[in-house]
């Protein structure tokens, strides 16, 4: 089918995950990104100081434009207010304050020009009691509440591992942005959307805020217990060679597991006749989960709980992960030859799309080198000529 | 200004907390979203069997309508497929094969309706060798890698604590949807979309993934320190009444932490010159900053920090974060007093809108009752009686 988002124009400021998972996704759904780097690149490149390329650039940055300019000098100014003229949306995550420094603040932009979409993410947003705190993945899981839930009772609260901030406000900047082009498509007219990574994890919370305020206390973390110790059997465990995920999500799925497991006769005993009564016995039903599931490999576990019925997962080790067959063939791990680092693994496009002509076929291009694109864009959509560039260059503008 | 999403229809069909927390969006942002619901209630509502209004119930649907509707009934199928005919999106997230099995897979939809957006959300998504298997957050949290990379090295793999995989998929769901609207409004086409719970998670491993591409082998579980082991200070360090991240995510940092703990010294240790050096006495520096820490209370320390410029927050506990003032004064949390529950916390929206007229004013009602808008929907909506309601009622389809 047609890419959906063909024919829109974005001026990506996005820097390091938040930023520029948010484009990724608009330019793999056919969106035109102008990535505009500092004249050294996207700060994310320095990880890499040798080539410049390191992967969290090259897996977030795919099929995009890449265009220097300094902001700070005056001509770099003058050409930034080109691309926004010609551009449908700007797109940021400075800190709060940054763009407005810079003279780019909404409504300097929407002076130049009245329809464009401004799109910003920040870790408290703009307003409010943190605004002026800095904000990185990190720290917005402290502060949001999700360290204090991630872990074990006795032990200090830890995060979760990956960069859900930074990933979670990403996806709502995109969920914002195209909000407001459809909206533009209805009314004509611009706006500015705003994302903060604090808001953005609140949401994921649910089940331990529901739980404290039903309950009015705090329960302490239950590490992969079910968050208001209300399921059982709901954990992980131990297999011969590793670890597995199980939950009986509703009374129907214990029995399976009993029967599966040789121990008909729990059936029989009251106290693990429902939900209610298991979760009371918690550390007696893990222990004979655990003692059962432990004298048998991972995948052949794995096989034996879904043949039942019983919902299970597999806790898969990083490079199982990396090389996973699903997200191969979900097309989510993408191959590609990349010309700096050669054969490397990417990011493909998690929203699918569906018409009577089939799936969309979405088009993966290697993540391009600091100002790769500078001669297409400056000339071909600024008019500058060969001799403007060179002047540029010589002049610390691009 | 006004609501991005007004005049928009939604059949929702969602459950729990992935296709519900989408479809909160959608309402809060002014699309009309009606509820159906099996004649027993949602899924979620018995996880309080006496109120059918759980806390998790009442925070993801706010602003939406309830009708009940069997499915399974003839006539429910009837009533289902005029429904389907008023709408612009159907949204579902349930098990892979669910909506087939009762006669309304996309292409069954689109018959009745060619422009519908069909919008969809599962585990595994359709196809690949996974798409059989059960899911349930932590059965997507074991299989995506996020055990893997979560917690303590000598420990075993631990959850993240939010669930992080149904709401990244309800918001890339939301992101699909609104993406299929915009399409629309542009080619008059509807289509299908879908997102996968797995596909969703795997690019917040990007750092993780990244590392291991680069290096070729696994890094253990880090704990709270950096994914790669390649930043320091980069830890979660006692106070004497808490917990506090720091990052120094700039070599600019270092010396600013130094300043504040007294310790000028440590600058001209060439050891600790960078963040390479930094890194490889990671112990010895997280010994420094913990034994520094902890002679303050954490609010002292956070004040401290920020006053200094030094990336930081505060591990807030469940109970500050369910009383949060920024939350607040962001609309994040939201009083409500409610019909069933009385006064209540609710979620606001995290995409936030301005123009000339200045915020989006989200309005956040009170979620609905079983089937509370029965017959503004059915009878307003669709024509039927007050007559042909009773003896649908009678006969159990709605």
């Amino acid at each position: 089918m047609d890419r959906p988002l063909e024919g829109y124009r974005i001026i990506d400021l996005g820097q390091i995950y938040n930023g520029p998972y948010c484009s990724l996704l608009l330019a793999l759904l056919g969106a035109e990104v102008i990535k505009v780097e500092p004249l050294r690149g996207e700060i994310v490149r320095h990880r890499d100081p040798v080539s410049l390329m390191p992967y969290p650039y090259l897996m977030l940055n795919s099929s995009k434009k890449s265009v220097t300019l300094n902001l700070k000098h005056k001509q770099g100014k003058a050409i930034f207010r080109q691309l926004v003229e010609k551009g449908d949306v700007v797109l940021e995550n400075y800190a709060v304050g940054v763009m407005e420094r810079l003279g780019f603040g909404y409504d300097d932009l929407k002076e130049i020009n009245p329809g464009i979409i401004y799109a910003c993410s920040s870790g408290y947003g703009r307003g409010g009691p943190y605004s002026h705190y800095s904000a990185m993945d990190i720290t917005v899981q402290a502060v949001s509440g999700v360290m204090a839930i991630t872990g074990y009772p006795d032990m200090p609260p830890v995060k979760a591992g990956p960069a859900i901030s930074d990933f979670t406000s990403g996806i709502h900047l995109y969920a914002a942005l195209v909000t407001a082009l459809l909206r533009r498509e209805r009314t004509g007219k611009g706006c500015m959307v705003e994302v903060s990574m604090h808001d953005a994890m609140y949401p994921s919370l649910t089940s331990n805020l529901g739980s404290y305020y039903q309950k009015g206390h705090v329960v302490p973390r239950t590490a992969n217990r079910h968050g208001g110790l209300a399921v059982a059997p709901y954990n992980v465990y131990p297999t011969s060679d590793g670890w597995m995920a199980i939950f009986c999500a509703t009374d129907a799925h214990w029995p399976l597991l009993c029967k599966l497991m040789g121990r008909e006769d729990l059936l029989a005993d009251d106290r693990f006749a429902n939900t209610v009564g298991r979760s009371q016995s918690m550390e007696e039903i893990d222990a004979i989960v655990s003692a059962w599931s432990q004298q048998y490999t991972r995948n052949d576990l794995n096989n034996t709980l879904i043949e039942a019925g019983v919902p299970c997962g597999p806790v898969l080790t990083l490079d199982e992960v990396a090389d996973d067959p699903h997200l191969k063939q979900r097309q989510m791990i993408i191959d590609l030859d990349h010309p700096v680092k050669g054969p490397v693994k990417v990011i493909g496009c998690p929203l699918k799309f569906y018409n009577e002509d089939g799936a969309l076929q979405v088009d993966v291009l290697p993540a391009p080198a600091i100002g790769q694109h500078n001669d297409e864009v400056y000339t071909s959509l600024l008019d500058y000529s060969p001799a403007d560039l060179e002047r540029l260059r010589t002049e610390g503008v691009i």
